[in-house]
């Protein structure tokens, strides 16, 4: 069997280019734009915290693009998961469907509202959750109750499910809607990863009952730490507002809080970034498209490794490039990602898949052979906005 | 009876300046450090999320000027509180003494470990915690039981107690430490307000087993939104670390996480902001004890109100500065509100009590008449840094 890390390097190389100036890194942010006016806006009027009038431009932006009614900025997507999670009701002793192959985060949001996540498996086409084994699975190992849908084994409640759109590419969003209705489990978009991706055209992030975003540094744009949480339910937008302000009831001067709140506002320093960000994400997103294209066409005629396009009916970000190996090159994995890493290239494996983590080991689990297969199989590969550029 | 509220405005004017070029703020941040050099640098350098340089900096500044071996910076001061009772083992069924007169956070925190808030009375010397009535209710509602604390009524143990630095006035903190420690419960001081405030000679958050600073927008000084956890113990320390960022565990390329953590992270871009306001954290210092001296001055002939100063042995920041009414000038204190903000003279009330909030209502308590007065007779004036300066 021939040895592929080298040949891997070969493409990234010709893809990402030298390694001559340095590291090539997985993500790495991009301000050229106006981030410094903005910001530098703040700090001279002095309104770099809660006040200031770039968190409500940045919600104003998000949802304009997004095509949502109501945004939420957030200090980041954990917090976003969070509240979304709290505020549909979702609480202790109750079930929470989501994807083992995830960022810990979605199930670590489960937990902070003392549920507990309960494991499914992905689909390769897509590399998040499978609407088809979802329905089987729900069909036999749940039962309905006055009109809820509850674990057979553990008798709770099932009151969520969370899929999430992997690296940027469309989770098949149409059935698992039209499971969560079937089964009455209210729907939370994990679109942390898929700001600028859609799925039939309509962006990801509006499908949700309620759904969220991240502005993490490794995100597509950034606001150093930031997120935000979505939704077209007018009364959700209004309690997600006040639960993540600290519930405080406005009043000239009083300090009055009606019920147990969050201190997740993002500062106004930070949505001034952001606002500068979103300004650019179409040219962004027709960058990494680029470098998608190129990877894929040089992948194309490279046995034993495939690159992850987007599924079809789907147009991704393309945020997180990835290649999966065949089967029979898995047992050279760790060497790509050794090799890989030692030339310069930053790669990395799969998220260890959630249900093999100590504190989620014992949650309830689906069988997870895909999403196995996917995480002992897949690397990552560097993505950056400026490797789409032109170099020549 | 006379009417005070346009005496008060006369103060103000005499000590705040005029109004003429527009409101007097309770308090807004000044920057004309390098805030903006080391904000452009971390924009230029891409680097204004969870990696860069200006954290750690940031961490050793905090640590350096409070005398505290170690200081992790996080998302806000809330975070903070949850992280530190959660890493001492606060959870669901303990309880935590804290006191009603602060802010909603300090019980919050509590909430979020799915423990309940016990409010504790203020005394009026120091507008915090008053150690004589605890003790007396301690050793009358409590019983130890295999060597630790719990509440006679509930049979729950009471774990941890939260002291807290009321507008940069140091709480009596020794004997609370002697408390503490003869009821064999753990310490967190609660000092968001009090950087810079000292209690005999010693900086106060480093003598809890854990404290907490923050460096929201209103506070003396401000990194957008932010937060620190102070602590000498080494490996409280380093459990602190490693769950406030998702406790990940290092590796060069895995993402494996090894318990429940939280994405508290500060953002590299806030903590730049942070290193810039700590340079000059001194001068402002200075700037508002000038201030506070000149309104003690003005109000020390005033008949009916009190400003409060600096408690016995201890050196205050002078954070938010604070008027008290006599008992029958009561009935004046909301037209003193009305008057001044209509004036354009930023003044607002204390907290309500977090006792009499409807999700604290239930709460065990003491007695809290001292706390009671204090809030219906406490007026927060104006307190910024820049009120301080000479304006000749
Ligand atoms: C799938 C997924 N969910 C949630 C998050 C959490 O977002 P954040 O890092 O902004 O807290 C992330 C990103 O880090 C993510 O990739
Ligand atoms: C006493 C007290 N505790 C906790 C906090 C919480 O800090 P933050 O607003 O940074 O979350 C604050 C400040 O707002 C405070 O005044």
């Amino acid at each position: 069997m021939k040895n592929i890390a080298n040949d891997i390097i070969a493409v990234l190389e010709k893809v990402a280019g030298s390694t001559q100036n340095g590291s090539i890194l997985l993500h790495e942010p991009l301000f050229r734009n106006n981030e410094w006016n903005y910001v530098k806006e703040c700090i001279d009027s002095g309104w770099v915290s809660s006040v200031g009038s770039y968190v409500t431009k940045f919600e104003q932006m998000i949802a304009e693009y997004t095509g949502v009614s109501h945004a939420i900025a957030v200090v980041n997507g954990t917090a976003a998961l969070h509240a979304s999670l709290e505020v549909l009701g979702v609480e202790r002793g109750d079930e929470v469907l989501l994807p083992t192959l995830t960022f810990i985060a979605t199930a670590n949001a489960v937990s902070y509202c003392g549920a507990v996540p309960h494991f499914v498996d992905s689909e390769i086409s897509t590399l998040g959750m499978d609407p088809h084994k979802l329905k089987d699975y729900l069909l036999n190992h749940t039962y309905m109750s006055n009109g809820f849908c509850y674990n057979k084994k553990t008798d709770r409640r099932i009151k969520a499910v969370v899929p999430m759109h992997t690296f940027g590419h469309s989770v098949d969003i149409e059935p698992l809607l039209e499971i969560a209705d079937t089964f009455n489990i209210v729907l939370v978009e994990d679109a942390a990863e898929s700001l600028g991706s859609y799925y039939k055209g309509t962006h990801t992030g509006s499908f949700g009952k309620v759904s969220i975003l991240s502005f993490n540094g490794n995100k597509i744009v950034t606001t150093g730490g930031g997120g935000a949480i979505l939704t077209n339910d007018d009364g959700l937008a209004k309690k997600l507002k006040h639960i993540t302000t600290t519930a405080k009831v406005p009043h000239k001067w009083e300090y009055y809080h009606d019920q147990l709140g969050y201190n997740y506002r993002l500062p106004n320093i930070n949505a001034a970034l952001g606002c500068a960000q979103l300004e650019v994400l179409d040219e962004y997103l027709d960058k990494k498209r680029v470098l998608a294209k190129k990877y894929e066409y040089e992948f194309k005629a490279f046995n034993g490794v495939n690159f992850v396009t987007e599924p079809a009916n789907s147009k991704s970000n393309y945020w997180l490039n990835a290649i999966i190996l065949d089967e029979n090159y898995i047992e050279q994995r760790n060497d790509v990602l050794e090799l890989t890493n030692q030339s310069g290239y930053m790669t990395r494996p799969c998220w260890n898949l959630l249900h093999t983590l100590p504190m989620y080991s014992e949650c309830p689990k689906m069988n997870l052979d895909t999403a196995e297969a996917i995480s002992r199989r897949l690397i990552n590969i560097p993505s950056s906005v400026i490797l789409g550029e032109d170099r020549s």
